[in-house]
């Protein structure tokens, strides 16, 4: 079963792939699709519908795991952010890729095994949960991996596991 | 000059297009793109996606003119639409259309003459102005070629009008 994590954003895009074989989670590939700031957004998110559509057919992923949008403050980010969502969750669609979505707290819960958990406690777990030779970076790398890691315990325990938030 | 106005929405996307010829603006062709209730998010999207590559092929719009997305009380319904509004502006950047966006308030303006008008005001004045048989179903289609409207009368001052917010 191989797993496409995402956490969605304009600027970046964190992404990771991810085998899962029986109780291991073997790392396959990560990295982010950036997009240059100052350059139109229509633009920045063709390049994300393009970049997720080569993604896809690189890593031929069984299923996706997206980070689910919450807002914060800062609403003109979340608009951003729902409108790249928007692209990724067509582009997945268009290869019929099962999607499933967790909250930030569900994904500490699932990594760290506390739901308040802070970044740098994720990025660590998942670079030792994963063997990785150094934490990925950018921090987005990171979280997709995370999230990706996350859907693969869901997927092993085939209940929701207790999500302490 | 042909111009393309969309009112973005998950559930409808309004449609319409227009024809700027010196002062005159003539209704080329309206519609709505609905997607089902009950059925996955990105699936939806998928669909809102190749719709809109599909009319922009049809009806060869030199320009696209879209609402500028507000968030009111209803996060969850803002969300959807940011991500609608994703796949809409990606596809139009998929077509290389220039995009421009105006606040529903910029739309009254241009089509009424007045920022606060109520929606029933907009849609009269539209069938008006472009000569329409009737008033266009459902509302958001009526509203998309009131966008388009706003847009061709922008063009035509050559600068941005005053907008009585």
């Amino acid at each position: 079963m191989r797993i496409l994590g995402i956490d969605p954003g304009l600027a970046i895009v964190g992404w990771g792939v991810i085998e899962k074989r029986g109780f291991h989670c073997i790392p396959v590939a990560c990295g982010a699709i950036r997009t240059p700031a100052h350059t139109k957004t229509e633009d920045r998110l063709l390049s994300i519908l393009n970049d997720m559509k080569a993604l896809i057919e690189k890593y031929k992923p069984d299923e996706m795991a997206v980070e689910e949008l919450f807002f914060t403050n800062n609403i003109t980010t979340g608009i951003a952010v729902a409108e790249a969502r928007g692209v990724i969750l067509a582009a997945a669609a268009g290869h019929g890729l099962p999607i499933s979505e967790y909250t930030p707290p569900q994904v500490k819960q699932a990594v760290v095994g506390y739901g308040k958990a802070d970044k740098r406690q994720v990025i660590e777990m998942v670079t030792a949960l994963l063997k990785l030779p150094a934490p990925p970076k950018p921090d987005d790398t990171a979280d997709a991996l995370a999230i990706a890691y996350c859907h693969a315990q869901c997927l092993g325990s085939r209940m929701a596991p207790y999500f302490n938030q």
